[in-house]
């Protein structure tokens, strides 16, 4: 008997985690022989315990996962449900019997760091019970914070949408150049830089803005970066910074602390600020120079408008290889990314052990990061470049962009 | 004697300044027989002042032209400088000096309030001195507040952004969709809420996100607000409100001023807080579900990621009718707007009376607002849709938008 296959999505989206289910459903649905029903859960493990699933095969036949290929967002709705650390907790057996019960063979998991831990658990409680369910994740995130892999999925295009949006900022914050002034961008990523480092790619020229700019990798010294600012200034009148949202100084205070210590509302609440709001009134203290900030906020995570050719072709490929490895015969396995040529850049997906993946953050590694910590490298540029690659056209109704959602 | 001709470019960019720029300049160079010499002045009025003028034939040989036309921000540089009210000040005979060196015999000047204000001092000034010189005003402006006209260039993109960015959001917003939480999304407009009411674009059916809308035109109150979205909560767990920036209380003070009134830095300074930070802290308090406020600063203005094709058309229209119209004699006038069919949408362009239009604001008509100040009627959406329709293709390089930029 055909066996059934169940995904899933978990984490915080982004513009293509909905390109790797369609992924993984179009590949399943193509695979007749092979599968039985393949069913969605609405808002992950979370949701499936609940019995919340969908059968996704309706949604061929109506054009709606044809829409839900450039549609960002989480389809099926996600979840940040942690699994027990204890694989003896009563919720596997649960599991377990639910998947039984819908007689599921293949399970796939759609998202970054907590979900290749739910794969993890799921595939080492299934090897315990000797149960043959097949895991296996599909790497999402925009923070492209994955070991064992290349890039992840949803890194090119928010690497894409930050490089774009910066380079329009640069244009916007031109356009007094008789005086001197200061824009700080603040771009997503706690503990690792990339997307941050990926607003290198918006600069047109050698010398070009932004001039600056600080990842976690590295401690923040707010004395260094006004006297990096003011140098700065010196050439370029309208100097643009960008700024990951988790920088630090050396004892690992975010900057953004500083500010939330002091700022209080109404309510006598801290009004946490973020690490931009607090350097632009350093800037505007110490300098004395017009500042604003901007923080690129979930935009990042979440427009269309940037898409990468490159990223949506391959958050495909990993869902629909997930299946095929699945197959194969694979499980407790994410699909890594390995890059086997530059010139022309190509990729090939391989399984990796999951166990060894979850719970761990790959950083900018520091010899991609300038001497001075205000910059990355040349060997950054050229490792993100082809990620950005290629434009895709979003289908549109009334001239806005049109999206799949769930009824 | 051929005349030459200048043209600059006032207050704050948008997506299509620079095509109108394009439509003068590439109108003004195609009319070789009336006109010499076509000058660029760099940063307005004020860089004309110190001589900062460039020749933009140059640019229509080279291909910039052609790329400046879909190049956000003012490629000229901009200004926000205000000529004196007493047309006696010595500026005046200096400024009709420097036309007379430069042998200018049109001037157009593309900006909003401050800048027809410009055009409406300098033809004033001409009549008084019996000068020959026509000056002519482009209209531009995002927050669409100019009056006698049906809507300005720059509009268009601008609120194109805003509902596809709402609708991106929205559907980030819905991705924990078993959870209640409210999204805050602050919108650029001090005193008009013409952007604003254009997020109602992003709704795909009735009754979808964002379910409440608060503009500038209404006064804003904090308990009737909470009452609202308490009650949108019932029906939609994942609320996205839309606020412009300048919502304000029935004795006119802004909302955001309640923040800043309590916020204080490290060095003891206010912290300038949005409304949708201070309305984001007020629901915590208050109704005590998760959430967030997203402001969608300068991409507002300068994102050509949504550049709408009619927007860009009549942008460059609308620069090339005030050369026609300046060769056909006429000056201290803008080129306005006309909606003479619904459907088809069309348009014809006035040049209408610059010293009725200058220093005046064009507010959403209160019969386009509900009764309840928490959304706009369909005739806005009637008024608006037109506007944002077609999609522009931005020329990329290495994957990023290029844009033209002075050397």
């Amino acid at each position: 008997m055909k066996k059934n296959v169940i995904v899933g999505q978990s984490g915080g989206p982004t513009a293509v985690i909905n390109a790797s289910l369609y992924g993984v459903v179009y590949e399943a649905l193509n695979r007749e022989d092979s599968f039985g029903t393949v069913y969605g859960m609405i808002n992950g493990i979370e949701g499936f315990l609940q019995d919340k699933i969908m059968d996704m095969k309706p949604l061929d036949a109506s054009g709606e996962l044809e829409l839900i290929k450039t549609t960002p967002g989480s389809y099926l709705g996600s979840c940040r449900y942690k699994l027990p650390e204890d694989l003896n907790d009563a919720v596997y057996p649960l599991l377990f019997r639910k998947f039984s019960d819908y007689q599921i063979g293949y399970f796939f998991y759609i998202g970054g760091n907590d979900s290749m831990d739910t794969v993890s658990k799921l595939s080492r409680y299934a090897e315990q019970i000797h149960s043959d369910i097949r895991f296996i994740g599909i790497p999402k995130t925009i923070d492209n914070d994955l070991v064992l892999t290349d890039h992840t999925p949803g890194f090119g295009s928010a690497a894409k949408y930050v490089a774009s949006t910066v380079r329009e900022i640069v244009t916007d914050a031109s356009v007094y150049d008789n005086k001197k002034s200061v824009t700080i961008v603040e771009i997503m990523g706690r503990h690792a830089g990339w997307l941050t480092a990926a607003s290198a790619l918006a600069r047109r020229y050698k010398g070009d803005n932004p001039l600056l700019i600080y990842l976690p990798e590295t401690s923040f010294s707010q004395d260094e970066f006004l006297k990096q600012a003011e140098q700065a200034l010196k050439t370029t009148p309208n100097l643009v910074v960008c700024i990951s949202e988790g920088i630090h100084t050396a004892d690992g205070t975010f900057i953004c602390e500083f500010a939330s210590d002091v700022s209080v509302d109404t309510f006598g609440h801290k009004m946490l600020t973020g690490s931009g709001k607090y350097l632009e009134n350093l800037v505007k203290e110490k300098l004395g120079v017009k500042v604003r900030s901007i923080e690129l906020n979930v935009c990042q995570r979440c427009s269309s408008a940037m898409l990468s050719a490159t990223d949506l072709k391959e958050a495909i490929a990993s869902g629909a290889y997930g299946v095929k490895s699945a197959l194969d015969g694979e499980t407790g396995k994410m699909i890594a990314f390995k890059r086997i040529a530059e010139t022309p850049y190509t990729i090939t997906y391989i399984p990796e052990d999951v166990n060894v993946i979850c719970n761990q953050e790959k950083a900018v590694p520091s010899e991609w990061i300038t001497k001075d910590g205000c910059d990355v490298t040349d060997a950054f540029i050229r490792y993100a470049t082809p990620l950005v690659q290629g434009e895709v056209t979003i289908p549109k109704e009334n001239g806005i962009p049109k999206f799949a959602y769930r009824r």
